[in-house]
């Protein structure tokens, strides 16, 4: 027996047009003898719905969705996610659709409520498993959360007899060598039930989720032995065959199973968060402020990957504290990507501005209040011209910088998509030497990755005037922003204390200026956003204060 | 025996603070004769403490912190909400604290995962009920959810025994007439036990949640004899005697029950919700940038009862677009209030700003980008000021144009709290009247009352000429937002077909301002934040195309 494993870019909410797209593969796997179809988790509504889920109207549509597919495909068995509303209950379900209807429902059992996931918020746990006969074989049907924890699997499949193959439908979340695990998981599961697993995995970016497919199957002695393509749409197939009790599965054609590791992985997951972002959204141009420095460089050469260059427009907005090298590197990058280049001056619009202000008793030309009005300045340019030509505003802020608020809301914060806010300034550096990398050119210019980073907000600014060199930054953040460790902690690790008090407060003051900024693309274990709810009102002191 | 129901308004995260504020009711309970005092859930932190919950370290702090209370308390019984982490699972629980120790833990039973709620997410679900014994009474312990299902409850209790009054502790979050709900459920419960219930609430704002205390003791028949104040701290007592197998509580003072009705109720939710995020975040003052129109007048009477006159400075930055009249009434309007007011008129910028981007091909000097630079340039001042003198800025958007879109990115969205978020245009009337009402006198002029409701971004502007009337707008805001009902339901029940389809059309496609918007306060069943959780990626079509 034949089994394709059906990958793809599903857009939530749109449930006409992932059905087309379902048809779409549906022919292409007849075509290629396929007898047992596989679509993602909630295939047909795109993950995660959220408060979609809510409604009941969305609930009957998207059912009328499934049973239509099983009507327009009825020539093989097809597996595909959908949201089940029965009894008054809703459901993470996988259909069985076959002979032109809709057969059988399975439910899935483990809903996962932590991180990025808030399933319990939406579906009844479902407690009956579901094995389906097909050409012989015994397969068991599971959706995602459910083989990640092997032993309430194996006591929910306990008494559901022999099992002879199993499917996984998943949507499961991007984040830089998360496949690792995965991999594992699926080996393990195969081992545990001693048969083939195939594993089906959503594409696509979805806010600020990116769903990276490598739909996989595991033989027997839990060997992935196939891969689907990372970041796009594919169909694996493989064909599952029982000699005496023994499973085999053979891919169809020969699959090799190739790794890829950061920063190629983050890279790949920040174009198709950026042109799933943009393109779902309606828009198909661009606008990027660029200031000269690696940060915006790097948002416009992803962005130019994602889109093409011809929808990409780079904005630089001098003032008397940009350097002539930084303007002409913002200039030089426009033309290694190709992009078209617009230079609008803020000098006149700030001393007006400063001007107006400068009426108010104790208005101060030179400190945090005016620097930060020439960011908002900036950020007002772009809105406009956003609003004016219908291009959406990317930002350029990255992981580093927004953790301890070094950033001006609604002036480089102000825009729609955030495309590198989950990449740490050490990891910039290794993408924008990456990207020249792989085009064998100086995409972003040797200066602008050689250059002390600076804001350029005032005469001679640095960056590390106001925070620790970006390596020891890192280390921080990642300790207490990614893997919830103490001050002591940090400290007991070797970081130095003042600066982990001081880089510690930072990110407690600043959550107030991350919720109102922008979504952008998560490729870390845990990104400000959906994956780390923390309150603005929080007097919780982190900071170790005395010895 | 006497029990105390000590509702005070707890920090999230200030363990010693909320502590210290605990040590001083004890005191006060002491002086009353109390026996047994309880505080609200998660007391000890607050509620809810979202993500702290996932750190070890605040974990364990808060433990430390329930047992010095124990050993700082030890004359009376203590019932006192706090996070329990017990091998390796974290809990939403409640201490008894006895003679100088933490003698005992219950663990809630029932979690809520939906609406504002996340319970989940942290904690695992207690399975053993709790029943002390003091004075020679049975008293079973639960926590907020645990009675809101009765049946489970029932069951749950079953074998505990003999049951003579029944303690709830609980952070459930304010909305408008919930108190009723909160009467019926706390009533239903001592009916089905048959026996005095006393339910202890939070008091306070958290970031969007309001608590509202009123906390309440009913009798066995389930009527409600007590309730302490409401959106303050109060600590109620009542005897609970047993003769026979029956149980009387008798309140200590008697306590009458006053229901208070919107517009009141918005009111002091309103103005506790702004006076708790200003001050708990550290800002004494707040700036609001008035426009003589009702919204923002609204917020600043709002400020004013919540900060002081003193703290609140109205800023008018008027442009060639506003009326004599309205800028009039911005200024009386602070007159009234007794604020100080500053006048910071745009014309300028706004000149020189336009005159920037008229360089840039295509721009349109009288589009709505245009008229998007003006809330800009307004936002931008507001931010200036807030950086330079630390004052916090008001934001003055109501809920129906929040929901529709109605506003400016980045302009008169700039700002740290959006005081009427959830007030839609219509209860903002009624709270405009509520308030010269309860003032005796004209607080917010009857010209701003009556005034045709205009953004003043171009020549003689008017809401109705991009928006339903806003009795029509919030009918149709209602059914789809706080309903979740269809656009087929809406016309169904007689709504117009063309502005059910509009409205909805609106609502669905600025999700993505909504999510880069300050918080405010939650005053209806469902507000925008975390209570409406829908993708900005969406791409479901509600709208009825065809007959």
């Amino acid at each position: 027996m034949r089994i394709g494993l059906g990958q793809f870019d599903a857009v939530v909410g749109d449930l006409e047009g992932n059905a087309k797209r379902m048809r779409e593969i549906y022919g292409q796997a007849v075509k290629q003898g396929v007898d047992l179809l596989v679509f993602p988790e909630l295939a047909v509504c795109s993950y995660p719905p959220e408060d979609l889920l809510l409604k009941k109207h969305f609930l009957d549509e998207n059912r009328k969705i499934v049973e239509k597919l099983a009507t327009d495909c009825p020539g093989i068995t097809i597996v595909a996610g959908f949201a089940d509303y029965y009894r008054g209950k809703t459901y993470n379900a996988a259909g069985v659709l076959q002979n032109g209807r809709l057969a059988n429902v399975y439910r899935k059992g483990l809903l996962p409520n932590e991180g990025v996931f808030d399933e319990q918020r939406y579906f009844e746990p479902g407690n009956k498993p579901m094995v389906i006969t097909l050409d012989g074989l015994s397969i068991a049907i599971t959706i995602c959360r459910d083989i990640w924890d092997i032993n309430w699997l194996g006591k929910f499949l306990k008494g559901a007899g022999q099992i002879d193959a199993l499917l996984n439908i998943s949507a499961s979340p991007f984040h830089l060598g998360k496949i690792k695990t995965r991999q594992d998981v699926v080996g393990d599961c195969a081992k545990r039930f001693n048969c083939p697993v195939g594993y089906c995995n959503l594409v696509g970016g979805q806010d600020e989720l990116i769903f990276d497919g490598r739909s996989m199957f595991a033989d027997a002695t839990g060997k992935i032995v196939a891969m689907a393509k990372a970041f796009e749409d594919d169909l694996l197939t493989a064909d599952i065959t029982k000699k005496g009790k023994a499973v085999r599965v053979e891919p169809q054609p020969d699959s090799s199973v190739a790794d890829i590791e950061a920063p190629e992985e983050a890279y790949h997951a920040l174009v198709l968060g950026t042109k799933d972002y943009v393109l779902k959204n309606g828009f198909s141009k661009v606008l990027i402020g660029l200031s000269g420095g690696i940060d915006s460089a790097l948002t416009a050469a992803i962005a130019v990957a994602a889109l093409g260059s011809e929808n990409v427009i780079g904005i630089t907005m001098p003032s008397k504290f940009n350097s002539a090298e930084t303007i002409g590197d913002a200039e030089k990058c426009t033309k290694n990507l190709g992009i078209k280049f617009m230079t609008i001056p803020i000098g006149s619009v700030l001393e007006q501005f400063n001007g107006s202000l400068e009426k108010v008793d104790g208005w101060d030309s030179r400190g945090l209040a005016y620097e930060n009005l020439q960011a908002r300045i900036r950020g007002t340019i772009l809105m406009s011209l956003s609003n004016q030509f219908g291009a959406l505003v990317l930002t350029t802020g990255n992981k580093s910088e927004i953790a301890v608020g070094y950033t001006t809301l609604y002036g480089d914060t102000a825009g729609g998509f955030a495309v590198i806010k989950d990449v740490f300034k050490t990891m910039v550096y290794k993408l924008a030497r990456y990207i020249n990398e792989i085009n064998g050119r100086e995409v972003i210019p040797g200066s602008v990755i050689d250059r002390v980073p600076t804001a350029e907000l005032r005469p001679n600014q640095k960056d590390s005037d106001s925070l620790p060199e970006y390596d020891l930054l890192d280390k921080i953040l990642k300790g207490y922003v990614e893997e919830d460790k103490s001050a002591q902690q940090l400290i007991d690790e070797g970081l130095p204390k003042e600066a982990v008090n001081r880089v510690i407060r930072m990110v407690d003051r600043n959550e107030y200026k991350r919720r109102q900024s922008p979504p952008g693309v998560k490729i870390t274990h845990k990104a400000f956003g959906r994956d780390r709810r923390l309150p603005i009102t929080n007097r919780y002191n982190h900071c170790i204060t005395s010895v």
